[in-house]
């Protein structure tokens, strides 16, 4: 694993939420993205190398409506840049991690992803995240 | 702000979270150390800039022992470094953002911190911290 590509933030409101953490910041999100396949909105905040991703339900069967329904607006996942995702989900499975999606898939902003259940990481929801190669 | 200082992470037994986050990131953690004030045993691990802190109450009234038992084991906070405490302090109070300490506090790691209260920030509980100066 190479750094810390982005932590995901789960909110309700996106408007009101880009307003909020703009004032946080002080400065605006950079990229404003829909990812269709898995019902959300997304908004993107520069902070050094990582990004700062706001999380919007667009559909109530996402991720993220049920996330916020279980456990209200908060930090969802850390995603952590990686080499080769092939690889690392390998390693991770062998070392007893527990793998949410077999193969890895389409995720926001260019990235293939795969994330590890919060069960065998502490609670902590993990994202692996590999950028697709032109 | 100026990068992602570190992400904390609340867990219940430090002993086996360190062999998990061990197994994880594939290297061990770098420091161990204990807080006093804040009745809490912390290790890091680097992560490209960003440190994950792990953290593990030692009495049962700290912060953690009380965020474990209301949430389980899981992200705790998000730390944002920066440049000048005081001043950003002032910033962020003026934008309506509540402090949960009024003054900078001594943290772990040689930090001076300050924590943002949860309910101004989207249910993220959020950390300031700049490096004391020698």
């Amino acid at each position: 694993m190479l750094k810390v590509e982005h932590i995901g933030i789960a909110v309700k409101n996106m408007e009101s939420a880009n307003s909020l953490f703009s004032k946080l910041f002080n400065k605006a999100p950079y990229k404003l993205e829909k990812v269709e396949s898995e019902g959300v909105a997304t908004s993107f905040f520069q902070m050094g190398e990582t990004k700062i991703e706001l999380l919007e339900a667009e559909t109530e069967d996402s991720a993220i409506a049920k996330f916020i329904e279980k456990k209200g607006e908060g930090i969802h996942h850390i995603a952590y840049e990686v080499e080769n995702i092939e690889s690392e989900m390998k390693r991770l499975e062998e070392e007893g991690f527990q793998l949410i999606n077999k193969a890895p898939k389409k995720g926001a902003d260019n990235k293939l992803v795969c994330f590890l259940h919060p069960k065998s990481t502490n609670g902590v929801l993990i994202e692996l995240c590999q950028e697709i190669k032109k």
